[in-house]
C-alpha cells in the first residue's frame, strides 16, 4: 500500500532529501585504530546521497566533533564533500525565500562560480557551534567556501525567530525551518515564555513544514530538554539531532490525515561514548516529500565500526565458590568478551570499508571487592581483538549503586558517586562545590558562571571560553564594588558575597545583563593563560578602592608593606606615577601620596580577596574535560 | 628606455605576476586596535592583482601567522579570496607540467567545478607549515578547497628535489620553482652536500626560471641562513620570502645580458615585530615576464598601518642637569613620540582603509638607572594616539650593552643579556641550560630535542609538537636501555647519559634515525597534557629492567616498598598480573614474583631517573613562547 503510493508520485514533484546527523568528524582522530571512523561514515552518507540521487542533504548538527577542528579534519571533510557534492548534475530545487536571510549568502548551487550537484544544508550542533572572535563556527567556514549551506544560525537568547528556507520542486513546496543548538534550559524557557516564533510563508499555498533542531530530546533534568509538545503543531516532520541513539523507522505521513508531527531522530554515525544506545545499528534516512505527503526510508550504514554492549550482574551469574574470585570473574568476563567479538563478526556488513575490530563494552556490576580488578590491564588481553581494549569493561559495585539509588536525594557526599551519576559536567561541578566545607567554597566567583564556562570548555576545548567568563566576572565585581559604599575590607568582602549571590541566583536574562560573556577578553592574544591578577584594596583619602594589579606589582606592594621603603626614597616621583597608573581604570582618579599609606591597609591589601586563588582553583577543574559526555 | 621596452612587449606574450609575501593573516587578530590589519593588507594585495589584471598571484609563504589559524581567520581569508579571485575572467596561462605532481591536484582554474579568475600560487612558510597528524598545513586546506594552488611542499630532510610548475603564455615560458620553508640549518647543509636538485625542463626551449623560497636570507649564525651563492645560476629571478624588510626596487633583467640571478624580497605586508626593518614602507610587486626578459615594478601598499621607528641614545642628547632625571627623560621622550606621531600622519596614504593610529617605537639607550622608568606605564600617555601604547618604548642600558658587545664570546653568564641578544629561541634555551650548575642540567632529555621542540612550539602553538618530541625521546631511551647490558641503577643512569650525549652530538641525519619525530604520539588525543610517566627500575631475576609506570602506580610501588604488604596478601595473583601488565612493552616477558622484591631495589626505583621532573621542567619553558620572534 505504502509502496504503491510512492510509486505513483511523479519524480518531478518529489523532493528527495538525505537526512543524517551527529557525524562528529574528527572524533578520536589521533587514535591509531579508530581515527578514520568518522570520515569513513561521512563518506558513506554522501555516497548514499549520490546513490539515491537526492535533491539535497540535510544534516542535524555536530558535523564536527570540535568547534575548532584540526587542520587534518578540515582537510578530509573538504576532500569528501568536494568528491561527492560537486559536479554537473543540475539541482532541480527552486529557492523561493531570501537566500541572504537564510544563509547569509547565496545557496551554493546558485553560486555562479561553483558547480554543486548535491547541496548540503546544515544547522550547527553543540559541538560545532560558533566560537571566539566574531562567533565563527566551522560551518561558517564551509559556508563561505561554498561547501555547505549553513542555516538556522541563531545566537540571541532573548527570543528566537526562525525564517524558513522555502523551496519548490514541481508541485511540492517545502518550508525548511532550522534551529541550531541553543542551551537547552534557555531554549526550553523561551518556548515556555512563547518567545520562539516560526515565520509562516504564504498560507494560501500548501507547504510541507520541516524543522531541524539539535537539542536534548530525552529528559535530562528539569527544563534541560525540549519536550515535543512545545513545538508548534503546524510542523509536519521534525529532524531531531543531538541524540545519538538511532531512531529511524519507516514512516509514511499523509498531511490530510495528520494529527501531530512526526519525529525522526537519525542518531549519530559514530559511537562517541560506549553507551548502550550507541550500540544500536546506525542509519541515515531517505526522505521523499510529495506535496503534503512524505515517506521516510531508513538507510543502514554499512561502514560503521561494529559495537556490542552488554550488561552483566555478577550476583546473577553462577561463578562457583569464593576462592580466587577475581580470577574467576576475569575468566568469566573473558568468555563474555569473546562471545561479543564473535557476535560483532557475525553482524558485520559486507563492506570492505567497514572497520574490522569491533567496539565491545561490558558494563559489569560486582558484589564485593574480591571480585574487582584493574579493568585497563584486563583489557590488554584484547589488544588487537577489539578497538577499545582499555575501555572494554566498566566495573560498578552493585550494592553501592543500589544503595545510592535508594538513598534520599541530597544526602550525597561521596564525590565518586556523584561523578558517576552526574548527568552533565555542570551538575558535577555544582555538586563538587556544594560538597566542600564553607571555607573551601568559592568566595567571589559565581559557581554558576564557573560551571557554565567549564561545560563550554569541555565541549569546545577553547581557552577563550574561560578567559571570557573570568573577565566578564571580574568586570562585574569591579562594577559592583564601584557602585557600592564598601570602604573597609570586611565591607568589600561582604559586597563581593552579595555580588556572587546575585549572580548565582539571577535568572538567565538578568545574568546576561550582569555579565557580558560576549565581550572580547581584555587579555592580549599572546597570553594563552589567564593573566595572574590580584584584586587589592587601597586607601584613597577616606575611600578604600579596589585595584587590579599584576602579581609582580602585588609583590612589590606587599614588600613595601613589610617595611622596605628604600625604593620610595630613590624615586619618589616614580612611585607616585606608578600608583597613578594602577588607578587608571577608575573614576574619578585621586592622588594617592605615598606618605598616606599605613601598615594595616597594606596588610588588608595582602589579605584581600584572593582572586588569584579562585582562578587557580578553577583552572584545576579544566581536567574535568575528560569526563565522559554523552552527546 | 626601460619603459619603452615594456611597451613593446606584446600582452599575449607577457606573463603578469603579482608578488607578495608574509601576509601573516591572523597576527594579533584579537587586538581591538590592530586585529584587522593583516586582512586589510591582504585585501589590498588581491585588489592590486585585479587592478593590474595579472595572470597569477605568487605568495612567498606565511600567508597565515599560525599553523592552526582561528576559525575567524580562516573565514576572513576565504571570504577575501572568493571576493577577488573567483569570476568569469579567463586565465590565459597554459600548464605544461604534471599538475598532480605540482599541486597534488588540478590547478584551481582548470577545475571544472570552480570558476577562478586570479589563481594564487603559494609555498608555505615557517608559520604556516604542515602540522599534526597527516602533516596538513592551512594551505593544504585552501588547496583542497580550490582557493590556493599550493606548490613546493617538501618535508624530506634527506634531499630536496624540486619539480617546476611549467607555464606558457604565447611565446613566454615560465618554469616556476617553489621550495616551502625548511629549517635553515638543515637546508643549508643539503645545499652544501649538493643534495638539492632542481629539475630542468626541456632545455632546447627558452625558459624564464623563477624560484620562490622562504628562508633566512640574512646571516643569523653559522649555516643558519641560505647564502645566495648556493642557489643555482640558471635561475633568473628569486622571490625571497620570510625576511620582513621590504626590498623591492624597480628591476629590469635581460636574459642575454645575464650574469647571475636577481633577488626580490617582498617583505611582509604587516609589521609583526617593532623592529627597524619593519618600519620601511611595505610593498608588493608587479612582475612582467616577456620571453627571457622581465620587469619588476614595486607597488606601494596604501592600507598598511604607519610605523615610525627611532633609536635614541640619551647620552647624546642634551637633557640638562641630573635632578629629577627620570622625569626629564620622560618629558623628552614624550616630545619625541609626539614628533613620530606627526611624522606618521604626514606619511599617511590617502586610503580610507588605512588604519589611522600609527605604530611608534623608540629604542632608547639610557646611561644610568635614574634615567629609567616603567615603559609600559609611560606608554599609557599615548593610549588612543598610537596603536601600541604598551610597547612604545624599548629601554636598554647603554653601558651594559656596550660592555656585552666588547666582552669575549663565551663569557656570557647573565641570562637577561642572553635573552636580549639570542638570535632565536633555540640559542636562548641552549644558553639557559649551559648556564645551569651541573646538577640542574637535563640528565636524560637531549637539550637539542628540547630546543627544537620548543622552537616549533613557539611558532606553531601546538601541544602535539612537544608530545611527539617527548614520546620519540622516550622510545629512544627505552630502546637504548634494552639494547644495553646495564643492570644496576648506576649503569642505567650511565647508559642514559650516553644516550643523551649521542643525541646531543649526532648530526641531523643520524638524529632522525635515532629519534623518529614523525611517529604518532602514543598518548590518546583526549590527554592534552604530556602524560605524567616515571621511569622506574625493577629487578627481574638478575636483570634490572626499566618500566614505565603512571604516577599512581609508582606511588603504589613505593608505598609497598615502605613495608605495606597487606595488598599482596589479599590478592597475590592480582599483584602478579599487575607486574606483568607493566612489563608488556618489553620482550622477553619474565615473571616477577612478589617474593623476590627487596628494599634496595625499591629505593632504587624511587630514586631512579626523574623523567617526570624533566618533563615538568621542560614544560615550564613553554612560556618562552612570548619571546619576541623576528619573522
Amino acid at each position: 500500500m505504502v509502496e504503491a503510493d510512492v510509486n505513483d508520485w511523479c519524480p518531478d514533484d518529489t523532493i528527495r532529501v538525505l537526512i543524517a546527523s551527529d557525524i562528529h568528524l574528527g572524533f578520536m582522530e589521533n587514535d591509531a585504530t579508530r581515527g578514520e571512523d568518522t570520515f569513513i561514515a561521512f563518506e558513506e552518507v554522501l555516497s548514499l546521497a549520490v546513490q539515491y540521487d537526492v535533491d539535497l542533504i540535510l544534516l542535524g548538527g555536530d558535523l564536527f566533533h570540535q568547534s575548532k577542528p584540526s587542520p587534518s579534519c578540515m582537510f578530509k571533510c573538504t576532500e569528501i564533500i568536494r568528491k561527492y557534492c560537486f559536479g554537473d548534475k543540475p539541482v532541480n530545487i527552486e529557492l523561493l525565500s531570501d537566500q541572504f536571510q537564510n544563509f547569509a549568502r547565496n545557496i551554493n548551487y546558485e553560486d555562479p562560480n561553483l558547480n554543486v550537484s548535491y547541496p548540503i544544508l546544515s544547522i550547527h550542533g553543540n559541538h560545532d557551534d560558533p566560537v571566539g572572535q566574531g562567533s565563527v563556527s566551522s560551518l561558517d567556514i564551509l559556508s563561505i567556501t561554498g561547501l555547505v549551506n549553513y542555516f538556522g544560525k541563531w545566537c540571541d537568547y532573548t527570543h528566537v525567530r526562525i525564517s524558513p528556507v522555502l523551496m519548490q520542486k514541481g508541485g511540492t513546496r517545502l518550508a525548511l525551518y532550522g534551529l541550531s543548538h541553543l542551551k537547552d534550559q534557555r531554549l526550553s524557557r523561551l518556548f515556555h515564555e512563547k518567545k520562539v516564533e516560526m515565520e509562516r510563508p504564504d498560507e494560501t499555498l500548501d507547504w510541507f513544514n520541516l524543522l531541524a533542531l539539535h537539542q536534548n530530546r530525552a529528559n535530562r533534568g528539569p527544563s534541560n530538554y525540549i519536550p515535543e509538545d512545545v513545538l508548534p503543531k503546524f510542523l509536519d516532520l521534525v529532524v531531531w539531532g543531538h541524540e545519538h541513539d538511532c531512531e529511524v523507522y519507516p514512516m509514511h505521513g499523509i498531511k490530510t490525515e495528520k494529527e501531530s508531527f512526526f519525529v525522526v531522530q537519525p542518531g549519530s554515525t559514530v559511537a562517541t561514548s560506549l553507551a548502550a544506545g550507541e550500540a544500536r545499528p546506525k542509519h541515515c534516512a531517505l526522505l521523499q516529500i510529495h506535496k503534503g505527503d512524505f515517506m521516510l526510508t531508513p538507510l543502514p550504514l554499512k561502514t560503521v565500526r561494529p559495537f556490542i554492549f552488554k550488561t552483566l550482574v555478577l550476583s546473577e551469574e553462577n561463578l562457583g565458590d569464593q576462592v580466587n574470585e577475581s580470577e574467576k570473574v576475569q575468566e568469566f568476563l573473558k568468555t563474555k568478551i569473546e562471545d561479543a567479538i564473535t557476535e560483532a563478526k557475525n553482524n558485520m556488513h559486507d563492506d570492505p570499508k567497514q572497520p574490522k575490530l569491533p567496539l565491545v563494552r561490558l558494563s559489569v556490576f560486582y558484589e564485593n571487592e574480591s571480585q574487582n580488578f584493574n579493568p585497563v590491564r584486563f583489557g590488554q588481553n584484547f589488544t588487537g581483538l577489539v578497538a577499545n581494549p582499555t575501555e572494554v569493561l566498566l566495573m560498578k559495585k552493585e550494592k553501592k549503586t543500589r544503595e545510592r539509588r535508594e538513598r534520599v536525594p541530597g544526602e550525597e557526599a561521596d564525590m565518586t558517586g556523584v561523578a558517576a551519576e552526574a548527568p552533565d559536567v555542570e551538575s558535577l561541578i555544582r555538586s563538587y562545590y556544594e560538597a566542600q566545607p564553607e571555607d573551601k567554597r568559592l568566595s567571589v566567583l559565581s559557581v554558576r558562571i564557573v560551571t557554565e564556562a567549564v561545560r563550554d570548555f569541555t565541549i569546545k576545548h577553547n581557552d577563550e571560553v574561560l578567559r571570557r567568563a573570568f573577565d566578564a566576572h571580574k568586570r562585574r565585581c569591579i562594577a559592583a564594588l564601584m557602585d557600592s559604599n564598601a570602604e573597609t575590607e570586611q565591607e568589600i568582602i561582604e559586597q563581593l558575597k552579595i555580588c556572587k549571590n546575585e549572580l548565582d541566583t539571577a535568572d538567565d536574562d538578568k545574568l546576561r545583563t550582569l555579565v557580558d560573556l560576549t565581550a572580547r577578553p581584555t587579555a592580549p592574544p599572546a597570553q594563552l593563560i589567564v593573566p595572574v591578577m590580584k584584586l587589592q584594596t587601597q586607601q584613597i583619602g577616606k575611600k578604600t578602592v579596589v585595584v587590579l594589579s599584576s602579581d609582580e606589582e602585588a609583590e612589590e606592594l606587599a614588600s613595601r608593606g613589610r617595611g622596605k621603603g628604600a625604593r620610595g626614597k630613590a624615586a619618589p616621583r616614580g612611585g607616585r606615577s606608578r600608583a597613578k597608573g594602577r588607578q587608571r581604570d577608575f573614576t574619578p582618579p585621586a592622588p594617592s601620596p605615598p606618605e598616606r599609606r599605613s601598615t594595616p591597609r597594606r596588610v588588608a591589601a595582602q589579605k584581600s580577596v584572593s582572586w588569584l586563588q579562585n582562578v587557580v582553583n578553577t583552572r584545576k577543574l579544566r581536567n574535568s574535560s575528560d569526563i565522559e559526555d554523552s552527546d
